[in-house]
């Protein structure tokens, strides 16, 4: 067969061509893939991508694939070879279809036809995991991974079989699997969660590649096709209105590409439900959504994430390439670039050659809010970045939902990145993903005592004692309340309050953004809490980076380093250093790459200071080595008023070394009738001011003078700033 | 004046125009000026350099230039304005000559006149440094850095200056400052050391600058014009055979500059002389020997080093420009890519614009040795690299002299370069440059107390001591003595051996790189130490990364730590872990980035092992919080064998993790005759064994039965490998 032929063949067998993603000639405005022949490169991106692809491929094609009996449990020799079949499968039919050249399609053929001829025999798996054992994997969702990827290469190549092979891979193992996956585990194809958008993905993609129209029924609206489970149900409830996924990032990642490869099929064999645009655009939504919660490449590690993981990923590349085939922004263009790499679909690379054309337009990331919840009233991910530019500061806020079990106890609280580095960062999970000495790459058990608890972030702890007693599942009852999100104007800032973290606790905290006329911006945080009984408050700083200067006194345990504290994560902290109480507002300086950052701090009550290091009750080695400051106050109430600011400059290069410290002269707290005033005045004069009423109502309009001048406002907060 | 008359008159008095770097006409090879203004750029990189330049000196001109009284110590304000203003004067100066605007003239003039002005009432600075003061500065280095830079600004405008205004700048401060530098301050002039180049460079530029013939013939032959003394002597003495320089890279690059400026205006006013011949082109040599000691950018920090100094540096900025402008080698445009910057002069200009014209060729990093000594015979740097590539296998092997006050204890020390990171690592200085809140930016206590010392390093420490008992006095007297090298073969390798850095201890090291039939390779390490009384041994290794796994039992000090030792380093340490006596074979494995590593090890007897990390005894949060193992034995002789391999793969972005673990299946120990022999066994069967004879005569021959095969070579070591 040569390669018109085989586009001659496809265009004749078009309603055979059932996965957009595989065959290009079902995708109308990709690239015709004819072009990667020609001898100029038009989408130089692309053909590296696939030089690799082949290059690794024909490796596996010189010394055969091995197809063994399941054995082994995750990140097991057998569970790593079905895996890497399964993109065997699918790489070999990517290539036939971009290249022609039937080697590749009988490589895939053959590896399809050893499956087919093990699998029928298949019981459960011999490690089988809990309630979703699979066959070839010890879980389901494997299983649903692997059919995925094959019957996408599958369907690259069916076409052009010869009658009796397809029927025996088809009847051996594809159809046999599609049936295992959804009337096989009704539990898992209903669920309205990740793994339920992977079973039904697997099994709604081999029903168009095979021609079963119930199949793809059952994937959109549930096994008894009455809509209240499936595809359909899952866009409804598993996005917020505004695209973001409860779990976090790292999460959302890995359910997009199920949902996008499989909308991107409903979208080319039933345009007419217009997927794409279902629920308001919610697939679209969810994509720019993913983008927007990262910094500099990297996802913001909130909850149970990898810290690695970020732009660059396969699931985000799959997910670009539809989506800039759908609707052809040219910011994602841009996105690309980041990546440096494309998914080797023409999909793939029309991203490449609109790359190499010069079509790309910057994309914005920007300050904006994301809602939490199906329908959007359950708390809110908020970020505030200074511009769009790859060194603008940016601050996270999270008064969000719990997030389900990969979530952590750290509501309310705050990421500072900022010159393309984390300032005051998250751990992430504490978990070598697929390390095998590492507790097999499973989530180790620190992540449950350190990792998960609230002194792992950058939140307030009440009487050391993780937020919801660390239940995740009493967690999951309750949201914070969005009080305040502005961005539209020079001052931006984000309000929230949460009061069921402790009894008879309220948590509120406010961060802005507020530009100074020197240049630059304060990143001002004020984190309070409300009770009627005295509590212990820690508020730690998890900065990244080399101190450089306290403006206070510490004394620092140099002969003996004993653990901060018996439990809930501070039994993993070495303390380092202790101050006495301090009553006066003080600072904290570090320097990361070549810049210097200073915290100046002020509360409502003396504060004793600690430096900490992470890696007390660490007999595997486990923890990484991580530094912080807690700030620790008795009260009633806690005020505690945090100015972050970036200053100076250590370049190396010139020699030329410029450290300011602190810029803020004061910051003082008052009070104007019910409304707290909290006051910070720069060394230059400017003052900004905080202002934050009792009352919580967000449309209460609130009137106070204020050194003399009238300041009126809507809502609990507000901040306001004056040059002098 | 416009561009083409300054063209004219610099043309018409170019017995004037003396300083190569300074007036583009002086230099035939270099681009002509104007070229700048056309439209069409060729040069960008150098256009950015220059819009860059431009931009910081508009603001400047803006808002003027203090010339403040002398009162602050080195990093103090009037330090760096005086730095700075020096700066201003030649950025003026290149700008002036590159543009022909005759604000820039004017400018520099007017700065140089309040120099004038305030220079001849100065006494000796009130902060003066011991033996070394200055007048503008604390330190007459300080002095000859800010004449360096002055003079050639000043050079570039002075043709162009009415005579009264260049008489009163020469007679207010060029020609006392260099009367200061030279006869005000012999014995610093006089120095065959950096500080004495400084002088020589600045009074001899003086001399060009001002047609004082009498000023060049002393800084290139000492005061007295003897040639016992001034900068061909400096030539002869600083550097080795091979370009090195005894304190190490990075102070080498400091002292290239004055160096290397200094040789350019004498080789365009006595081209006679032929300077950069001299020595058979010693200059050349150490400008290539400052470049290979460097990996991914970064210098190897041996000895005082900032670990964040590199190939751009703006010193090595200008000895690339200047040699290429010389040699027109096109590797040096490779190196221009590394550095992503060039100097604003015409040699800048140049480079920038063949750069753009494609006319790079790859820079070959290689495996060297560089002789150390004015003669080569104090030992030497070893460098063996698997290729050339960026992320390439290295290793450093440090059997040099002490290298001054500057030289830290680590002779036979080693460093470990692999996949663009560093693997096992050297602290480098500790101090913070310049950052005032850390002691001044000068070196902290800790350097003395850790970063100096033995423990800090890959090298053997015996009975818990420093090398030379820390006295760099005493070290200074003694180099160890190169016993091999060989990078021309399939296996690589260098030994070398020290007998005098503790009493009755001989110590001794091979590091062999050895190809892997599999692919990769191994490094080996073999490091014996002979004495006839037991010692206790140590042998640090400073690995970077997570650690992944440990091949024996460990066990972790979980709720309290205590430091290693009491002194010589070890009070700086915390130990974190501790092994039973391990009596076989045994490993280490971790993880950087995305690659794995393992260091497999035997030794003679059994090993304790230790995890240590770095902050015991650091009140001040000096010192960085980095791990170690140390490997401990007591015995006469101690003979460790390492084995570092570099596997598997740790992909977030494909989620793929291949984590392998030790490939070595065996490492032994035997003897044949009076020669030792150590047996590296791989898993797939490959044999590798060092062979180590008693007689340490480089000419030596020896033949021994190995397996039953004849083996014979010359010298006291040699590698062998069979595949199986």
């Amino acid at each position: 067969m040569n390669s018109t032929s085989f586009l001659r063949t496809t265009v004749a067998s078009i309603a055979l061509c059932a996965l957009a993603p595989a065959v290009s000639s079902c995708t109308s405005s990709a690239a015709p893939a004819s072009e990667a022949n020609s001898s100029e490169s038009i989408a130089p991106l692309f053909d590296r991508t696939i030089s690799a692809v082949k290059d690794n491929l024909h490796k596996r094609m010189e010394v055969g694939v091995p197809v063994p009996q399941p054995v082994d449990a995750g990140g097991g020799y057998t569970h790593e070879q079905h895996k890497q079949n399964a993109k065997t499968i699918y790489e070999a039919g990517m290539l036939f279809e971009l290249t022609g050249d039937e080697r590749y399609r009988d490589f895939a053929a053959s590896v399809l036809l050893d499956y087919a001829a093990m699998y029928p025999a298949l019981g459960l798996h011999p490690q089988q995991k809990e309630q979703t054992p699979g066959r070839l994997f010890w879980q389901s969702l494997n299983e649903a991974m692997w059919l995925v990827y094959a019957v996408q290469g599958y369907d690259a190549i069916r076409a052009d079989l010869d009658p009796d092979t397809g029927s025996r891979i088809e009847t051996g193992v594809l159809r046999p699997m599609a049936k295992f996956l959804s009337e096989g585990q009704p539990a898992t194809f209903n669920k309205i969660h990740n793994h339920g958008t992977w079973a039904v993905a697997a099994v709604g993609l081999t029903g168009y590649a095979l021609d079963e129209d119930a199949w793809v029924k059952q994937a959109l609206l549930g096994l008894d096709e009455s809509g209240d489970a499936g595809f359909l149900r899952q866009l409804d409830e598993l996005f917020s209105p505004d695209g973001y996924y409860a779990e976090g990032p790292y999460y959302q990642r890995f359910a997009l590409m199920p949902f996008i490869l499989f909308a991107q099929a409903v979208e080319e064999n039933e345009p007419e439900r217009q997927i794409f645009d279902y629920r308001d655009g919610i697939l679209q939504k969810a994509v720019y959504a993913t983008i927007q919660q990262s910094y500099a490449g990297r996802f913001f590690p909130i909850n149970d994430a990898i810290r690695e993981k970020g732009l660059n990923t396969a699931e985000l590349r799959y997910a670009l390439a539809i989506l800039y085939d759908l609707n052809g922004d040219p910011t994602l263009l841009d996105v690309v670039k980041l990546q440096g790499n494309v998914v080797p679909t023409p999909e793939g690379r029309k991203l490449a050659r609109d790359l190499a054309a010069g079509m790309a337009a910057p994309f914005e990331f920007e300050s904006l809010l994301l809602r939490d919840g199906p329908a959007g009233d359950q708390g809110a991910l908020a970020v505030l970045r200074s511009s769009s530019a790859k060194d603008a500061a940016a601050v996270v806020f999270k008064p969000t939902s719990q997030g389900l079990g990969h979530g952590h106890f750290d509501r309310l609280g705050i990421l500072y990145y900022d010159n393309g580095h984390e300032v005051v960062a998250d751990y992430g999970a504490a978990r070598f993903l697929n390390v095998e000495p590492k507790n097999g790459g499973h989530y180790l058990p620190e992540n449950t005592s350190w990792a998960k608890q609230s002194i792992a972030h950058n939140v307030l702890v009440v009487d050391q004692q993780s937020q919801f007693g660390a239940d995740w599942k009493v967690a999951q009852e309750f949201a914070p309340q969005v009080l305040a999100f502005q961005s539209d104007g020079e001052i931006q800032l984000t309000a929230a309050t949460l009061d069921t973290a402790y009894d008879g606790v309220s948590l509120q905290r406010l961060v802005a953004m507020v530009p100074r006329p020197s240049g630059g911006e304060y990143v001002i945080d004020v984190m309070r809490a409300r009770s009627d009984e005295a509590h212990s408050y820690d508020l730690p700083v998890h900065f990244k980076g080399q101190l450089i200067e306290t403006g206070f006194e510490l004394d620092h345990a140099t002969t003996q380093l004993t653990p901060f504290g018996t439990d809930n994560g501070y039994q993993h902290l070495w303390q380092r250093a202790t101050s006495q109480p301090l009553e006066t507002v003080s600072n904290l300086s570090w320097l990361i790459d070549d810049k210097f950052y200073t915290l100046t701090f002020f509360a409502n009550a003396p504060v004793t200071a600690y430096l900490t290091q992470l890696g007390a009750n660490d007999p595997n080695d486990n923890l990484r080595r991580e530094q912080a400051l807690v700030l620790r106050l008795e009260n009633e109430n806690a005020d505690f008023v945090s100015v972050y600011e970036r200053h100076g400059r250590y370049d190396n290069d010139e020699e030329v070394t410029v450290f300011s410290g602190s810029s803020v002269a004061s910051i003082s707290q008052t009070a104007a009738g019910d409304v707290a005033v909290y006051t910070i005045i720069a060394e230059t004069g400017e003052r900004t001011q905080v202002l934050w009423a009792d009352n919580p109502a967000p449309d209460a309009s609130h009137s106070i003078t204020l050194d003399g001048q009238p300041i009126s406002w809507t809502g609990p907060v507000t901040v306001i700033q004056q040059d002098n």
